[in-house]
């Protein structure tokens, strides 16, 4: 007597959630210290002491100013100070009408998939993907192309993007820095692939979006350059969180960026407010679109992420596992030692080890492990791979 | 080449929008103390020193405690709260199990609404009606059926209810104390409704729910008493916001409560999940899921309404006008001087007052005035109402 669909969303918990409850239990059981869970995205490096300032300045303000609605889009104060350090940084020339304060990067990329697709029409995922984009595409009526990135690198398959665009692509989701995979994609790889899109937009004689997950812009190592994907296609979409940059993960606070060159640009914009308003949306959380209006510029601290990716990275390939070297994100992606990355996932369970099976994010024989924990648990965990790693050897004698 | 109906709810913002908007513009012109805004809900009390106290403690914890991923349905600490604080003040006997912590009302109801209702299905409102209801209901693929209160009380007219109901009615949304009219629903007159709406699950073989949206529970006068509804019939979600009660509008912290008797409980629960997942809900803020926890038996402080409601409604009635006298909220529901509220409303603004038509609310022929403003508004107001009075009576001569 419920509405089917959601009920099965709701009952089927993601692997990667129940993998995170079995870890709780574990702990529970054996000791926290005993078990090396690697399922979440939960930033293990603490909010920058800005934060904390600007929420406490902001709490001596009088309270029904703190607290009260904003516009939906978002106060007017926040989405100028995102403008202006986007315009910084980027080249820019955007103002507060482009931007749209969202829930975090979630309710911006439903909210972004709602405001573009009529129902039929298909959005574009490149797996390995973030499983939340098809429940996304799906409850917004519209059908999820799922297009595999080149195996092994791990970057997009431009190729296999232009056969797999349609009449009907109304836009596909890119995500770099990549969950799951660390990748960042260079620019000359976007530029040809906006170069593919522009050919397909003439083809079809309509727009192609891109959509641009971004929350893991900040979150690089070494020099990589994380390109600012509207600077080189117009009709690009960002949606952004502050979740991972600025350790806020549980407050929900983001935005969609509908840049003024992007094809029609003034009704995307409105149909982003409006899909926001249809969704149950009313504005974004006000203290914390305060907090980010004083902290818009705080840097990122990686440094501990760095560690833990060296540690892990240099630690897992010594041992012979096949890992792709995370340039960004806090994820390192690996390949399994059978096929399959369930059945390999559970005997690393067996070690107390928490991997998630690549087949949440599409594709077989991979798992995700999620670095961003404590360094104790990697150094613990190096061990309990080893022993999992000789198990395999010495069936395979 | 954007989705048509999120553009036309994006681009048509709401007649009270609009009214917010002009007031705005008119009090740069003029001054804000000759501008007389009734436009708006957004709470005129303070949140309690309670909330301030709160989120400080808080944000001395660890930073990742504060503001980390809780699970999707909310922190167990905080669902714990509001159960037993439910069931002290209720007599009832929730767990955290039974509550979903939402980003405020409005995710409650829309996410209610795609929990329960699959595409055709009827939910029933009670006009004059919150008219964001029936953006949601259309937005899960569901019929908005219409059903007029008793006009004059405001009061429910079970009979029209009954007549109404269908095979597809999957639920009635009722909304005490109510907005627009400040309207509470007696016991007995939802005692009836109960028994009426389980004659006709009977009848069709099948539940229907009552959702009931009470973000003004606490905001009541005089002795009157607002009935919990789930203990008079047992298929009632509640959709609860600290919106009003707290005076967080802008925060966006609520919850939905599934209570254990009412049918297919734990299948209404799992499709509350999945609803909330499927349009992009995460969790609700962290920090302020700990501020409620920490403030959930703050009473609410409703002594500057009741003495704005006095002088307002007195003061309209001494003047002529027809009202309801509120029960409960902060609007106050009066005739208009003519027909066409629409008329009214733009000769009322001629007058520098802004009150809200009834269109917006599904009926015609009144205007809301939403007293949740400082008390100088209302002396202000005053005279203009005069003026306006005035100015029909010299007509109708």
């Amino acid at each position: 007597m419920v509405n089917q669909r959601m009920y099965e969303l709701g009952s089927e918990p993601s692997a990667i959630r129940e993998l995170f409850a079995y870890g709780l239990a574990r702990k529970e059981e054996i000791g926290a210290e005993n078990v090396f869970d690697f399922s979440l995205g939960n930033p293990s490096v603490a909010a920058p002491e800005a934060v904390k300032k600007a929420a406490l300045e902001l709490l001596e303000m009088p309270a029904q100013q703190v607290h009260g609605y904003t516009p939906a889009p978002g106060a007017p104060g926040v989405r100028r100070a995102i403008a202006e350090s986007l315009n910084h940084r980027f080249g820019t020339a955007y103002s507060a009408e482009n931007l749209y304060m969202t829930v975090g990067a979630a309710a911006s990329i439903s909210i972004s998939i709602n405001a573009l697709g009529a129902p039929g029409d298909e959005f574009m995922v490149i797996a390995p993907y973030f499983p939340e984009y098809r429940v996304w595409i799906e409850n917004a009526g519209c059908v999820c192309v799922e297009t595999p990135a080149r195996i092994g690198s791990f970057q997009l398959d431009i190729q296999a993007i232009e056969d797999a665009v349609t009449e009907r692509t109304k836009a596909v989701i890119v995500n770099s820095p990549n969950n799951p995979t660390g990748a960042v994609y260079p620019e000359c790889d976007l530029v040809e692939l906006a170069n593919t899109l522009r050919r397909k937009q003439d083809e079809y004689g309509h727009p192609i979006y891109l959509i641009s997950d971004e929350p893991y812009r900040e979150i690089v190592y070494g020099d990589t350059n994380v390109a600012f994907i509207p600077t080189l296609f117009e009709n690009t979409l960002v949606c952004y969180s502050y979740s991972k940059s600025l350790s806020l993960p549980g407050e929900r606070i983001g935005y969609v960026l509908v840049p003024p060159a992007a094809a029609d640009a003034a009704d995307v914009y409105a149909a982003v407010c409006g899909a926001g308003r249809a969704l149950g949306y009313v504005c974004a959380p006000t203290l914390f679109q305060g907090v980010i209006e004083k902290c818009v510029d705080v840097p990122c601290n990686v440094d501990a992420y760095r560690e833990n990716r060296d540690a892990l990275y240099n630690g897992l390939a010594k041992l012979g596992y096949e890992c792709v070297a995370p340039q960004g994100a806090f994820y390192l992606w690996m390949r399994a030692l059978e096929p399959d990355a369930k059945a390999f996932s559970e005997r690393a369970k067996k070690h107390e080890l928490l991997v998630v099976p690549s087949d949440s994010f599409g594709i077989e024989g991979w798992v995700r492990i999620g670095y961003c924990v404590d360094r104790a648990v990697i150094d613990g965990a190096l061990p309990a791979f080893a022993a999992l790693m000789r198990e395999y050897q010495a069936e395979s004698l």
